[in-house]
């Protein structure tokens, strides 16, 4: 079973989201191993450090001037890691993002869209999209 | 002060994300006057009918096709739509889409990303950006 590692910044405050996160996560049991791990928030660099010990497997780094791409080709991307590998890590940076600090470990940059979203929204939909590449690649009907 | 319409297909059953949208509900009094019209499931036909009935001023379709817009440019078109009259109406089609039902009252067609999301988070981020898209024309510090 592929483990699925989603790495950010600061805690969620919000108790809507905190709910929304949790059931993504108790779906995404089905299917891989999730590990959550936030960092503390601090300077980029300290961030960047923190994130950088967490790292495992096949690296993508969550990024609004990364490559934009579909809920499709992240199941594709899924699909492939799990042939390279049994680990990929998702880092979402935090208000400061991680600038280059990570680019000798990161394998690819991707983009869910050109919006600024409050980083702890934007958990909530990669925790979304994530569950739907499953599903995508399971054929089941969630996706249509 | 503007008028802002969100038009979308069903109600919202998950809690979480109604209190997600709630939270952005509450914030946005300050700075429009908001109003959320919930159309009811059906055909594609009978939805765009519904959808069609509560239109008002300039006509913003959501489409994962439409143009990909960065938040600066919601609060763009939003600032526009202001001189342009005192209504903007937002349309978050339903699991059908709208076709091209609407095109003859859709002033412009945005896309918030390529991934397709689940229509009632979809509705949490476009309120999320209507806020943002106002603290941005009022100069706050929220978007940064």
């Amino acid at each position: 079973m592929l483990t699925v590692k989603i790495i950010s910044v600061g805690n969620i405050k919000e108790v809507f989201l905190r709910d929304a996160i949790s059931e993504y996560q108790k779906r995404l049991t089905r299917y891989c191993k999730l590990e959550v791990i936030e960092v503390k928030e601090g300077t980029q660099k300290s961030e960047c450090e923190q994130i950088r010990s967490k790292l495992k497997g096949t690296v993508i780094l969550c990024d609004t001037r990364g490559k934009l791409i579909t809920s499709e080709e992240l199941s594709e991307k899924i699909a492939i890691t799990s042939q390279r590998g049994s680990t990929i890590s998702f880092i979402i940076g935090g208000s400061h993002g991680v600038g280059n600090f990570l680019d000798d470990v990161v394998y690819e940059k991707i983009s869910l869209g050109k919006i600024t979203l409050p980083h702890q929204l934007f958990r909530v939909i990669l925790h979304e999209q994530i569950y739907r590449a499953f599903t995508i690649l399971k054929g089941e009907s969630y996706h249509k």
